[in-house]
C-alpha cells in the first residue's frame, strides 16, 4: 500500500477537516499517511475523532503557508507543511502528496522539488467537473487541463496536455479510449489562431489518443470529449466561471428550502431535476485536481474541502500511484518522441 | 426616428421570425426599418401579420449566407442580404444593422464595408449576459467584450474594449460610472502574463472609467464589474459556457415539468427560486450583441432569435443610433490620445 503525504494545516478548514478525512482513510483501508504539520494541533483533532494509529504517520513542521499569501514568497518557508511534504513525497518518504492549500504556492513547489517527466515541457493542473453525458458508460466527470499551471501554452505543450490527460482519464476513471477534445472558439480546424490550428493539426496526426476536433464552450458540459486541452488562463476561467455558476444554482435552491415551507415541499417533489444542476456544485465528491507531468503524484484539494473531499482525495491519490499514472504518462510522452 | 436595416434572411428562424419581429416594432413604435432580402418571401409573412406599412421598407436581394458557410466565402456573394445591408448602411441609406446571421460573416463584412472610429485599432463584438447584482440599481445585465471578432489582444486594445464597453453601458443601461474589470486567472495586478500585466497598469491609470481590478471566473456571475473586457478566445468560449449551462438548466427543468405531474406542481412552488436561474437562458431578451469600434452601429442577434429577440434588438439599435453611441466612443478615445 502507498504512503500518501498530507497537508495538515491546508485549506479553509485545516488542520481539523484534513485531518479528520485522513482519520476516515484510516479506518476504511489500508492506504498508508503521512500527515504533515502542527503536531500539537493535528494530535488534538486526533483526540476526537476514531482512527486507526496504524495507518497514520505524522511529520511535524512548525510553518503554515496561508490561502491569500503570494506563492513565490510563501514557498520561501522551508519549515511549512506544503513545503515539507513535497520534499518527503521528492525524497521517496511518501509515493504522493494531498493539499488543500494554496494553489499558486502548490504548483511552485513541485516545480521547485519535483522533476518533469523525460520529455515533458511544463507540467499542468487538470480538474474535473461534471457534465451531462452523451452515451451510456460515459464517465459523468470531464478532466479540464490546464486550469492554472500555465497561463500561455505552444502547441507541443498542448500536445502533451492532451496525452497526460488522456493517460489520466484511462486510469483513473476506466475508460480505455478517452475522447480527447481542444477548447476553441470554433469548431473549424484552423480557428483560434495559428497555436490552436498547429495543436488541432498535431492532435490529429497523434497516435494513441481519440481526438475529437475542437470543443467551444457550449460543448464542455456535453460528452463530446471526455478530456479538454487548453491553456491555464483559458482553463482556470472556465472552471472558475463553472464553480461560481454552481454556487448560484446552489444557493438560489437553499435559500429557496429555507424561506418558503412551500418552496420546501416543491424542492422535495423536484428533488431529481433539481439534484442534477445541483450537483455540478459539490465539488467535495471529485477528489481534488491531479498536476501533472512530474515523476511524483500531487493532488491538490479544493480549498474549501470538507473531510469528505480530503478522504476522497487521499483514496484517488492512492488509486494513481497503484495504478502508476507517472509511468502511463512517461509511457504515452516517449511514444511520440 | 433612425432607419435601422435588418437582415431579413438572417438566423435560424429568418424570414419568417425576423419579419414580424419587425411587423411588431412597426406598430409599437416610430422607428423606420429597411428589411433586407427576398421580396417574395417578405411580403409572404407580412400578409400574416399586422403591420404597419408606413415604417416598413423593403430592400430586395436574392442571396442570403447560411448559419454554416465559411464568413470568408459567404461574404464574397455580393447580393446577399447581410452584405447588402451592411452596404446600405455603409451608405448612408441606414444609421443601423440588425441581423440574427452568421456571426464570422457579420463581423467580416462590417470589416469590409464599415469605417473604423478615429484611433480605434480593432473592433469587438460585446455581449450582454444576466448575472446577480451587487447593490439595488446594478444594471442585471453585464457587457462582455470581446466575444469573438478577435482571438488574441494586445494590451492597448484590451484598453479601448474597455472604453468602447464602457461608453456602451453608460448609454444604453443609463449606468453613469460603469465598472470596468479585466477577465484574468487571479485577482492580483501581475497575473495573467506580460500581456494582462499591462493591460491592468494601463487599465488603472486610464482617465474616464471606472477600473475595478482583475476579475476571475467565479466573479463573472456576481455584480463585480459591469462591463468585462477580454480577448476574443476567452470571452467566445466564457459566453458559450453560460449559454451552453443555461440550456442544460432550462432542459431539466421542463423535462421536470413534462416527465412527471408532481415534479410540476413542484415546479410551480419553486417558481421565484427557477427562475432566477432560468432567466440565465432567456437570451431572446436581450437585444444582441453590438459591434463596437465601427463608425456604423451593427447589432448581432442570436441565431436563435425569435420575433421577440428581433423586436428587441431593433429597438436596442434605434436607441445606439438615437443615443449617439459610436460618437460617444470616439470621444472617449480622443480623450486619451
Amino acid at each position: 500500500m502507498p504512503t500518501i503525504a498530507v497537508d495538515a494545516m491546508g485549506g479553509d478548514h485545516g488542520p481539523d477537516e484534513v485531518v479528520k478525512g485522513v482519520a476516515q482513510v484510516s479506518l476504511e483501508t489500508e492506504i498508508e499517511t503521512l500527515l504533515v504539520g502542527d503536531e500539537a494541533r493535528i494530535q488534538a483533532v486526533l483526540e476526537r475523532v476514531p482512527y486507526n494509529p496504524e495507518h497514520i504517520a505524522i511529520l511535524h513542521c512548525r510553518d503554515a503557508i496561508g490561502m491569500a499569501e503570494t506563492p513565490r514568497e510563501a514557498v520561501k518557508k522551508k519549515d511549512a507543511s506544503l513545503v515539507v511534504g513535497v520534499r518527503a513525497v521528492a525524497d521517496g518518504r511518501a509515493a504522493a502528496m494531498v493539499s488543500a492549500g494554496n494553489t499558486g504556492a502548490c504548483v511552485l513547489a513541485c516545480a521547485q522539488h519535483f522533476t518533469l517527466l523525460p520529455g515533458i515541457k511544463r507540467a499542468a493542473l487538470a480538474s474535473v467537473y461534471p457534465r451531462h453525458t452523451e452515451y451510456d458508460g460515459q464517465d459523468p466527470l470531464a478532466l479540464l487541463l490546464d486550469v492554472g499551471a500555465t497561463v500561455r501554452c505552444e502547441a507541443p505543450e498542448l500536445v502533451q496536455f492532451a496525452l497526460m490527460g488522456s493517460a489520466y482519464a484511462r486510469r483513473i476513471s476506466k475508460q480505455p479510449n478517452p475522447r480527447v477534445g481542444l477548447l476553441n472558439m470554433g469548431s473549424e480546424e484552423g480557428k483560434g489562431g495559428d497555436v490552436l490550428a498547429d495543436a488541432h493539426r498535431r492532435l490529429r496526426a497523434l497516435p494513441g489518443i481519440t481526438f475529437v476536433g475542437n470543443v467551444e464552450g457550449n460543448d464542455l458540459v456535453h460528452g463530446k470529449a471526455d478530456v479538454i486541452v487548453c491553456e491555464g488562463l483559458l482553463g482556470n476561467v472556465v472552471l472558475k466561471l463553472i464553480e461560481g455558476i454552481a454556487d448560484v444554482v446552489t444557493d438560489v435552491a437553499s435559500n429557496a428550502v429555507k424561506q418558503r415551507l412551500l418552496w420546501r415541499f416543491g424542492m422535495t417533489l423536484l428533488s431529481r431535476g433539481i439534484r442534477e444542476v445541483a450537483h455540478l456544485a459539490d465539488y467535495t465528491k471529485y477528489g481534488g485536481a491531479p498536476l501533472l507531468g512530474f515523476e511524483h503524484l500531487f493532488l491538490k484539494a479544493h480549498g474549501r474541502s470538507t473531510a469528505r473531499a480530503i478522504e476522497n482525495a487521499v483514496k484517488v491519490a492512492a488509486k494513481a500511484v497503484r495504478d502508476k499514472v507517472p509511468q502511463e504518462i512517461a509511457e504515452g510522452i516517449q511514444a511520440i518522441r
